[in-house]
């Protein structure tokens, strides 16, 4: 047996591991506050990092704001996966499924926080472009997810093939994140709860 | 004739002029930036006020913004009249010309800003409680005109009858709000089209 020293290794992993640890609770301070109101000082405090140790990390608030945000698209994609991969149940009861448990964890919440990707978008669109261009690649990746599970509907014969599915699935997307702000502000669920019973009662028609 | 002395008079209305300034002012920063980011120095210096004046005109920051809230609401409201009390055109064309004009603002603002209550309601939520009940209480007025000019379509014949007018009101405006958000981050009117297009050809149902 040879003992091989790799504590070059181990620093490494210790340094992604606590990279890994700085996403997490940039992003749970973010979801909470916006990007500007939270300082890299208050993540790393609670991180338990040396101040002044954030450029070992990050090249610069702006890289870690975006690491942020592919951290909880990272979460978010396996939430989609999750749901609208699951062919126990039909396509539209696919995204009925999805919406019910987003709301769920809303109100687990107590209406808070939100969606980060929605917030980042109000907060950062006009102000920086590299922020704008990143949050719109995610909202057209969960563009996309949707409309595919609604063409999946029409070859199912659950849905309307007359409706373009393009369309829909962009006014799912926003009616959803507008329904996260009203919930938000009103604090409480029943925007989503409108939402939900409306698009299936009048939008997802069958015919 | 007699000549009254009445500069304590034109020094308050001067006071009162240069305040609805500093808030029109405010409004346009805060709009574009958000409220946490948006420094009174920058505001007064914009508005010719010296440094170090603001609390002739405000008690606080928090002060101030509600000012800018309540200042945005009356124009907003201006705007509701205009098209939610023109008799000349059917209840349910008085809310699509309403969502079209917006359309034509944001386009000419090059799809920036968006709806100042949506981007406060977003980013104060959660952080203070006096912002989140006048931006729930503006958010409801407008549900509540929506809902007014609903029923009107419905006693019109142009609605059907059992649709829930408060319901589908809510609906609106979240999803006005979200594919205000969508259409910000984007930089494109796309999302506020396809929500028009949407809801009068689905929800907004004769029958």
């Amino acid at each position: 047996m040879t003992f091989v020293d790799d504590r070059s290794n181990i620093s490494d992993m210790e340094k992604k591991d606590k990279k890994a640890d700085i996403v997490s609770i940039g992003t749970h301070l973010i979801s909470r506050q916006g990007y500007n109101a939270t300082g890299i000082d208050a993540v790393l405090k609670e991180a338990g990092v040396p101040k002044g140790s954030f450029y070992h990390y990050f090249g610069s608030k702006e890289e870690f704001g975006l690491a942020v945000i592919d951290h909880f698209a990272e979460r978010y994609n396996q939430r989609l996966d999750t749901f609208l991969n699951d062919e126990e149940v039909t396509p539209l009861n696919r995204i009925r499924n999805l919406l019910e448990s987003g709301m769920a964890r809303l109100t687990q919440n107590r209406c808070t926080k939100g969606c980060l990707i929605g917030n980042l978008g109000q907060e950062l669109a006009d102000q920086n472009e590299r922020f704008r261009a990143r949050l719109e690649e995610i909202f057209s990746s969960w563009k996309e997810r949707y409309a595919a599970c609604l063409r999946e509907a029409q070859r199912a014969g659950e849905l309307a093939p007359d409706l373009d599915a393009g369309v829909i699935a962009g006014f799912i997307l926003s009616g959803w994140e507008g329904a996260l702000l009203r919930a938000k502000v009103m604090k409480s669920p029943q925007p989503l709860r409108d939402f939900i019973e409306t698009i299936f009662a009048t939008v997802l028609r069958t015919q």
